[in-house]
């Protein structure tokens, strides 16, 4: 039996931060036919907000640390103020839109990050995505909106990335749906010279990406979102795109498309 | 054929204060039997809030007017850190909960109030609660907790008042089910002597609400209050109850009944 197809959709900080941008896509995201899910992020709002509120963000070898109040920020900015925004958004758009954590009907479940080296605090690793309950939603017609938050079952919220976040979304609803995972970003694809915004590498695949890796052209950001990418890939999710604001549109004919 | 029951309970800010308060409060929401749905408001913590960002709260004639800052902390605040902390904790209790805004599913649709000697800003007065959509949730198993945003329909979440959402999804409900609807708050119930915490009127129907108010037993902060209480039993709820945190316990025995 062929399975229905489903979307989910990712975007990113960059695109949230600008509100004309933000609406343009939130309509190709409406427009855009069968079942889907959005991911966002919060990016630097939540930074604004945290120093506005007089919150040093804690950084240790260049990653951030989310203490007590970081996560309180964390979950207004992301869970509230983001969230909802787009969720209305969506709803004047005739999408029928809902809004969640994973502590929402215990959707994504996570672990505190173990103690190591660094303590990151409030950070949560994804430990199940509960499909059928995200399933139950949509089959009665409601569109999820995820936020950067889970939970660990005992009543704490965690934070988790929100690459991370999707492409776990997308190969827990690959047990049910033939899924496409779309990573929407401020750039057109992954680049081969970061100084040229054209410069997009059209297709990555496992051996391309070695090569890639090799010679030092996937920018230290990439690494984690490519990590997600291929880990999709390699758990059932059939297609895997990253491009700009544009990829959900038709018109669309330059991004970077990843396979295995 | 008579109606399923269904509680309708509305948690006042006092309570979402203290940690150790609101967590039995929700061991008790999460023991209620059947089918059921929790309102809560944010009270002090958007004004803590508001204040650590240098956003003065802005009052005329002693009520708040919600300006665009004001809107993004009530938004934050609700429904973000009270609304994903009430979900996270009743998840640790088994209860398969879901935070709602009014945006979400199109649960509760409002219109800006209209500017007439006062500009109350982005305040929203309720005009069609979905109903159908929120038994949708319900059915599938999930308990809803609804913050008090509501929004218009065309992108705008509007602040509006947690009573007034829970009378008007408790008479929305009603179409459906039996439904009981409770105000739980700090005190004991509607008191006859404010500086007596005891003096609870344990019962008030529309007569002995008049002679009340004309002797000026009510506190202008009950005053709305027992408006919704008498709008939502004048449009089919069946058993209205205002108390203390206890309320949901088999073992209270104090509170104020509403009747007609």
């Amino acid at each position: 039996m062929t399975k229905e197809k489903i979307a989910i959709v990712k975007i990113g900080g960059n695109i949230i931060e600008d509100e004309v941008v933000l609406k343009q896509f939130l309509q190709s995201f409406s427009k855009l036919e069968g079942k889907k899910i959005l991911i966002h992020g919060g990016g630097k709002r939540a930074t604004q907000f945290a120093s506005k509120l007089g919150i040093a963000s804690k950084m240790v070898d260049g990653r951030r640390i989310t203490d007590k109040e970081t996560l309180e920020v964390i979950t207004m900015v992301y869970g509230g103020l983001v969230n909802k925004k787009i969720v209305a958004q969506l709803q004047a758009n005739n999408t029928d839109a809902i809004g969640l954590t994973g502590a929402d009907i215990n959707s994504i479940q996570s672990e505190k990050r173990p103690v190591k080296e660094i303590d990151f605090g409030f950070v949560g690793d994804v430990t199940q995505v509960n499909h059928h309950g995200i399933d139950t939603l949509m089959t009665a017609g409601f569109t999820p909106v995820f936020c950067a938050l889970t939970h660990d079952g005992n009543g704490q919220l965690l934070n988790t990335n929100a690459d991370t976040i999707a492409s776990q979304i997308a190969i827990g609803m690959s047990e049910i749906y033939a899924t496409s995972l779309y990573y929407c970003f401020e750039l057109k694809g992954v680049l081969n010279d970061i100084k040229d915004k054209e410069s997009v590498i059209q297709k990555i695949n496992s051996k391309t990406y070695q090569e890639l890796l090799a010679a030092g052209t996937i920018s230290a950001g990439m690494l984690p979102k490519l990590e997600n990418c291929f880990d999709a890939l390699q758990k059932g999710v059939q297609e895997v795109l990253i491009g700009n604001t544009t990829l959900l549109s038709k018109e669309n004919n330059l991004h970077t498309k990843i396979t295995l």
